[in-house]
């Protein structure tokens, strides 16, 4: 009886937040859009534009300054009011030759990729045993002895999730082994992919680096071969294996960041930023990540332009340079207009493929819920839930995160993202035009109630 | 109400059949083993033990040998009574250095394998313009200028079918295009994978050759590739790549079938041929194709002996060499028997990977389907169906079958082995162990009632 009561009360309170923050003509214009962005294909088209004329564009390579001159391409294209670069200053890295063989006791070749940041093999390769460890852990808790002069090889298996969370416990040991294995006289490290797929189509992604802290040549070998290497440490003879690695920094390098902005009609310097990485990884063409983070929320803009036309505030679609090794556009932007960072009212990125979303989470001021609520009420018929105020989104808001900003997430189901990841097989197919749409419709909910209320979203909230 | 009569009809002529043919303590005992079958790893085992040990096992490459070496173990360790080599010649094909790369109107590298026995292009490769076709019969009907000088694209794309019957249909593809390409003045030639997957993993295979007839180099590109190329073609750009196939023919190699009996107590010199082939392609370690077909006709033929003990006939499991690029194994078989056909009284083999059969299809004559009918008692509680006498069986028995010998075919699900077939992600890991035990059983009960029965199955069956 008392649920049944909070529930009407909730519901009521829905009502009248609609009612009191927002004209009833724009909500109703708002969710129209909504239901047309379903069947909008923009996202999937800016998606597939990039993928196919782009492709592949790793920070600092050719494919970095086509996707640049793309981006600001597009954003004219789509008829946003204000296009513009920021200057992205990096350190380039850049992948080499990559291979591994199993010299004895039975001689294979291993799909294997270099983790981002990591020191080269010389070119003739390193050779050497493999001493195996079933996680991070128990190479941290390994004596110097078991690891001196050997390739260290960690087995764990990354689990499936809708939400992801497989990932993070998987993935500290991509961005450690290089210096754990380091410090106790390793001489390379080699992981199993961080993915959840069956495919010879090893993982990259970054790997911790730091000048001062010594480190060792480190890949990622696909799901498969770590099963057959299991397999044949198992027979317990010395495996003996090859690796050839031969990445390497080069130097200094200037990206950008390009900003699409639709102007807002009574406080253009207030700004929902949403966006997502401009950069992907050099594997595949980055359909998933991030291409469709673009397709998304540039789409969700331009609709809400043309169909509604400006809101109050201005809706700045950021697009990030360098996301994968180093969130360098992050930081230059976060440097760039550290002044005016209250103008960044609310911010959110789309970083996790294109599955459909199933929960909205905020990290916004308690004064800011009503709208929250009401952004819940339009999107509840998309099937997404409330995931609570303590919310976070992508990689690229973190510095503004910490400096203060209002930050929401539209999380998507990432049941499969991690079969594809950051591996030669993110490309285009992998993305169903229809889940793309609905993630179109539940960022124009969230985006143009942000650009339309009358309120802040809080500044200054505690971090987690 | 005649549908019942039938039904009871054929119900009794089983039980019949059974009652008539067999001893019944015989036919318990096959019951029993076919159901302790389910439960056995052996075939596992044994499709782990080659996949890890050997691997890729290319005809004519280190892997050939290797594979020999270890099958002739392998009978022995299993307790067989007769292990047997004999000498394949061979033309030995290598596969070199494959890439593609969309030189314009945007840069791309594409996933790429060469097709097998294709000719080689310049060490510095091919550069031309791609002309797009939809199906072979449209660059079949196409006129040479559209041809001359430049690369063809086939893209059909095969479809996904439980029995597989979209392989047979896009393949004429792979085999012809290389032919026809060069006859219409065409440089080299491309087709999308004959495969049903989305994965970066482009399908190997062999291409028809005839040292008499012009061709040209020729490859698979992977589906997501295929997209690719197909989405940028739709641009009307002239579309430029460069190709490089730097595969050749490496000289006379001599590789073996390898031969293990389980001799028959009353009639050894009659043969109940089953078997694999045991070469593979060089990308995967040929986990599917076909290692998996080893591991379920040696077990069965193991688990036969082991249980019951001899039966009438001979068990003879062959695993055949070079199937891939040349059915070499099943020619020089042929050739070296060819006195003794007739005592090969019913044959099969084992070639479309794992998953779990459906039907059993013959082609025995008409006097032997009795003792089909009790096959199929045995196998409807493996929810195997009948699939009638127009069978056939696999590619290494069609010299034997053309001859005149009966076959049957044990009809597996292959809605997913096109995903993997000829790809480097044919690995253990596409093998489900329980689906593969089920096969053993099926193949125990047909192997061990062939080997048993008092009559042969027929010579001399018309061709379908
Ligand atoms: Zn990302
Ligand atoms: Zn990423
Ligand atoms: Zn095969
Ligand atoms: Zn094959």
């Amino acid at each position: 009886m008392k649920k049944i009561l909070l529930i009407s009360l909730i519901m009521s309170l829905n009502v009248m937040a609609e009612s009191d923050q927002f004209n009833p003509a724009f909500l109703q214009q708002l969710k129209v859009l909504r239901d047309q962005a379903l069947d909008s294909q923009l996202a999937y088209e800016i998606t597939e534009s990039l993928t196919t004329e782009v492709g592949a564009r790793l920070a600092g390579s050719p494919g970095d300054a086509k996707a640049v001159a793309w981006a600001q391409a597009k954003f004219k294209e789509l008829g946003f009011d204000r296009v513009m670069t920021e200057p992205v200053p990096l350190k380039r890295w850049t992948r080499g030759q990559e291979t591994a063989r199993i010299l004895s006791p039975f001689p294979h070749n291993l799909a294997i990729t270099a983790l981002g940041r990591t020191h080269p093999t010389p070119d003739e390769g390193i050779t050497a045993e493999v001493v195996h460890f079933a996680t991070l852990a128990d190479l941290q808790a390994a004596d110097k002895s078991e690891v001196a002069g050997k390739i260290t090889f960690i087995s764990e298996r990354m689990v499936r999730s809708q939400d992801g969370s497989g990932y993070g416990k998987a993935v500290a040991g991509r961005g450690l082994t290089a210096q754990v294995t380091a410090a106790k006289g390793g001489v390379a490290a080699i992981i199993r992919s961080i993915g959840t797929d069956n495919n010879r189509t090893p993982h990259t992604g970054g790997a911790r680096y730091d000048k001062d802290i010594p480190s060792v040549p480190a890949g990622a070998i696909s799901n498969p071969d770590a099963d057959l290497l299991v397999n044949m440490l198992k027979r317990n003879k010395p495996v003996t294996l090859q690796l050839k690695l031969t990445s390497h920094w080069d130097g200094d390098y200037t990206s950008q960041n390009v900003i699409g902005d639709m102007l807002g009609s009574e406080k253009p310097d207030e700004y929902i930023v949403i966006g997502c990485h401009l950069d992907s990884w050099d594997l595949g063409t980055g359909a998933l990540d991030d291409a469709a983070g673009c397709g998304i929320t540039m789409a969700a803009a331009k609709l809400i332009h043309d169909t509604i036309g400006p809101l109050k505030r201005t809706i700045r679609v950021v697009l990030w340079a360098n996301e994968e090794y180093g969130i360098s556009g992050a930081i230059a932007y976060h440097e760039a207009h550290k002044n005016e960072l209250k103008q960044h009212i609310l911010g959110g990125e789309s970083d996790l493929g294109a599955d459909k979303i199933y929960a909205l989470g905020t990290r916004v001021a308690e004064s800011a819920l009503p709208t929250v609520d009401t952004m819940m009420s339009l999107l509840k018929p998309l099937d997404i839930e409330y995931a609570g105020n303590q919310g976070s989104s992508g990689a690229d808001l973190i510095p503004m995160r910490r400096a203060g900003m209002a930050v929401f997430g539209l999380k998507q189901d990432a049941s499969s993202y991690f079969d594809y990841h950051h591996t030669a097989n993110d490309t285009l197919d992998k993305i169903n035009p229809e889940s793309m749409a609905q993630n179109v419709a539940a960022w124009i909910v969230v985006t143009a109630l942000a650009a339309e209320a009358d309120h802040d979203f809080g500044f200054g909230l505690s971090e987690e």
